[in-house]
């Protein structure tokens, strides 16, 4: 690690809004030579769009298309290739800000870079706002309050595990809804709080929705939708 | 509520830096007439330091002073009265913004003015970055990936829940861990779990200070402190 050596961002930039951006990725956003962010295999990033207001122009920017190939996730040889790239920067004393949505370090993919790179550069985490605060905000419902317990549950997990949580948490966020959106309705019904419960997807983007689980089509959710439960109403 | 009423907000302003707060966030703090803040029964209010670099001067400030009387809480009384003070501002057209450490929906007091003001005022809740994003970010770890189950447990908890909750979790953050610090490093060391923890406090301010949760000595820790568990080492 020498001094000649560029810096790596690890830079949340929040959950949708571009303005939900903190100033402080606002100022490192502007300053850094590369840019990188992740984008689906095919199609746009999410974090690029977030980004876009802010970016100074004239950035070189690097795109990290991972594929979700089902057992081959994180997509190591991926990943491995795009530290090489970044290093490639970093090594010529260029510093580097990897675009994270939300925060970088709550199932953010930023981690997988961070593993990689962390040990051998100057690496900062600019925390961000997560989607968690942008859902209950949007909702109007606090998560927890007091001693209450917060349990956030990707819902991916196996229905009798997603069941089993619910019933033992004062307040659930479940996450990455997706095409999970059947079982989590089950789930919730059967508990009996499926009335209590709000459904939010792009939570503070231009196609945000919100909606009582109940009234949630049985279509499959977009990724970003989420979830809130609380056992005790309104969350206060 | 009529178009003459002025608009109250909740306003996140991040874990601690002044930097960590939104762009959205700082527009609405420099555009409004009021801000009111939390603050101790005697002393500084932490929200009013992250602010401070930000005000824009001849701002009307209310200082919302709530006693932390055990049995007391929340302080029904004394948000009753700080509701009604900022509803005065309200009914004469004024919007006024509450500021929120961290991010308003999670364990934010400004709940308890919310839930007293958003049924008669227009209201809107700007998330903030929360301690927990901060927290990960200044100690480097990840706090959940994949399809991992993150538990938010505030330390007051009883040893035995806790350690219940802590054992069925792949990730905890323990919140508020102050003078619960003992507690939390005997139930960590009975699981095994206390090599691998670190201890945060003050996570993105002057005074932040980060160490591995075995090198913390047992005096009180402060309020605003964090324990980050992950049962997979580094959270990937």
């Amino acid at each position: 690690m020498t001094n000649a050596h560029g810096t790596l961002y690890g830079l949340g930039i929040g959950p949708g809004d571009p303005e939900l951006m903190t100033l402080k990725a606002h100022r490192i956003l502007q300053s850094v030579p590369v840019v990188a962010y992740p984008a689906p295999e095919d199609g746009d990033s999410l974090a690029r769009a977030i980004a876009a207001p802010h970016l100074a122009g004239g950035q070189t920017e690097i795109v990290i298309r991972t594929p979700m190939t089902p057992g081959n996730f994180p997509a190591n040889d991926v990943y491995d290739r795009y530290a090489a790239e970044i290093s490639e920067h970093l090594n010529a004393g260029r510093n580097v800000a990897v675009l994270c949505e939300g925060d970088p370090f709550l199932y953010g993919s930023f981690m997988y870079l961070f593993q990689r790179l962390s040990g051998g550069y100057q690496t900062e985490v600019v925390p961000g706002v997560s989607s968690l605060g942008a859902v209950a905000a949007a909702a109007g419902r606090p998560l927890v309050s007091r001693n209450q317990v917060l349990s956030i549950l990707p819902a991916p997990l196996e229905e009798a595990e997603l069941e089993r949580r619910i019933t033992d948490s004062d307040a659930c966020a479940i996450m990455k809804v997706g095409r999970h959106l059947d079982k989590v309705k089950r789930v919730l019904a059967r508990l009996g709080l499926d009335g209590g419960a709000v459904y939010v997807e792009h939570a503070s983007m231009p196609d945000e929705k919100i909606l009582p689980l109940r009234d949630v089509g049985t279509d499959a959710a977009p990724y970003f939708s989420m979830v809130l439960v609380n056992r005790q109403g309104r969350g206060v």
